[in-house]
């Protein structure tokens, strides 16, 4: 945290719990919510305390202000011209984006407005994204100079390949709804409707059981990257694993006695 | 099968052959053709069976009654609570999808009604799919504590990240037109145009080489799993073999000719 | 070339080049711009050339006649029957495919009628697509016998498996409208408007820093290819060097004394 912002009134990162629901909120809103070091770091040392918090069933990853991030902060950036600080910025960026996909909770990102460079890739690296209609993505990285090569590697990974190159090399932005088809979000929403579509869809996933959640999540992603047979190894594997689990026994039996399932995490 | 069941009057897979389209229709519609082991297996042995048989051309996965198919057997599943059997049964419905993707002949599901679980990665696991707008698509593990590990090896291979996670998580079924727009099934038809849509798509891969198709669909899976340049590598190859067998040369002279070419599958 | 094409009045590649951007025109339109050796052996010279030269930051690959281009030249093919020759022949292709995504310019696409086969590959080697309403894609390879293997590599890694396999094992072609929502192009225009988009297109790309371009365009190919952990160690390396560059620091600076930036290419 700069000096400046430590005698701020507010945290640069709100937290707020309610109903099994942890909503995390960038709250630098004068700079867009940009990455600066001390954010990456106040979101990261959340998101790993919220990795062994049991009382959590899902993260929301929301924004305040006019723009939901704005990637890298690049007057601290400027700051410095040493490779080992630019090495140390980015590989911190890239840890922080592969602990959203690694803690066992599902992590919703809630867009209201722009986002940018590696702020488009906090929404891509989320496991789901609710955008409003006034939001924007973009990978403007070119534009000074400065590829979006690390946006890249999670934004490429939710849609195609000419459309993400035609991001990255004009630095165009494209709005919610084409996100949407492009499969970088699930769904669009208008403004005023963020909030409910947001706990709407946190509230399903809060009602299932977190172990279930915590297996599939973990597998999810783990299985992507593997050849099919290879995948299917793994995945059997995984699920002769969840099947030994109270859970599943106890929700198979519920649902042949047509009755609700009591989850407990085990 | 179980003893019930071999007392019916018939049997839980049926197979009708005519001009080159072989249909096997899973027939359990008192049971949603829930996935036994039972009726894995006799899908099992008729593909491998269809896999030597040359005049078979094209395969149509089909089902009777209300469903397509509801996945596993919970009943069968929720029998045993041992390890080596959850273990078996899972790899023998790996198993079975693999087996789609490595017979020769193209398989197309026709896809009339839900598909959920096990049953919705069967329609991934063809290589083509037409669905009527009467069908629906789910993953729906989770409501019952065991996340559908296994069909998202199929499922994620065939849609977006973002869309996959969600079905994953919420259970939620998505509609035909939506499956189409997601890239899970080619097209979706009114329920009364589905058997013309299916026999259309059918007939016109029928009067294709055998040979040709044989070598395509392999090398289509086989060559998806390659960084770029060996899979070049490796299509040239393919291309080259091809080229070499007698339907290529007779193709191409047929194409110059302006005539219609006659395959004889070698 | 051929004697024939030798002793004619035009070149069967063209080059025009212009602000920065080099025009590469397939020009054998009475042969559909078949892709003869000789046209292949041009087009590879001509990138390999384009790759080492300063003046060209974006490269337009077109078509002259009445379709893009019709793929291998199956004259040419059929005249000859020996494994050696093929092999050579789909090798050389594969190697033309893959230089497009080497060199360090981008290639856009100008697709303004069919293109089939490996003209259809050709687009999907491209780093940008833009088709008129009258461009048409297809694999029709099956069609005479010789399936499309080499062209899917590319297509295959730009549009989902279901509808690649359709084209592949059906012929069929598809039009632009539909080449755009699979991901195939970038956007679709009337054919009036096709000069004027892909101008626009490249002039927004000639603006940018041409290091910034040639660094983001290799990574962008490197990084799909790699489980996602590899790809950010790699990327954040990408990005380290890139900010150490001349450009980068240059534009951040442009950007935060909100002034336009001076690109020198290093």
């Amino acid at each position: 945290m700069s000096i400046a912002e430590a005698h701020a009134a507010e945290p640069i990162l709100l937290r707020e719990d309610r109903d099994g629901v942890a909503t995390l909120t960038l709250n630098r809103p004068g700079a867009r919510n940009a990455l600066s070091r001390d954010l990456m770091a106040a979101l990261k040392a959340e998101l790993d305390a919220i990795a062994g918090d049991r009382s959590v069933k899902v993260v929301v990853l929301a924004a305040a202000g006019p723009a939901f991030c704005a990637g890298h902060d690049l007057k601290e950036v400027r700051s410095r011209s040493d490779e080992p600080f630019f090495k140390a910025l980015f590989e911190q960026c890239s840890e922080l984006m592969l602990t959203i996909t690694r803690i066992p909770q599902l992590v919703i990102a809630r867009v209201h407005a722009m986002a940018t460079a590696a702020g488009c890739q906090l929404v891509a690296s989320c496991d789901l994204a609710v955008a409003s209609d006034t939001a924007k993505f973009a990978t403007p990285g070119v534009n000074i100079g400065l590829f979006c090569s690390t946006p890249m590697v999670a934004i490429s990974r939710n849609i195609g390949r000419k459309k993400m190159m035609e991001m990255l090399v004009t630095g165009e932005a494209i709005d919610a709804p084409t996100a949407e088809t492009l499969g970088l979000v699930n769904r669009v929403v208008p403004a005023d409707a963020l909030d409910a579509a947001v706990a709407e869809l946190a509230g399903r996933i809060v009602s299932k059981s977190p172990l279930t959640l915590a297996i599939g999540k973990q597998a999810f992603y783990a299985q992507l990257e593997m050849p099919m047979e290879d995948a299917y190894g793994y995945a059997s594997a995984v699920m002769t694993r969840n099947m030994l689990a109270r859970d599943a026994q106890e929700g198979i039996d519920a649902f042949i006695a047509k009755r609700q399932p009591v989850w407990r995490g085990e």
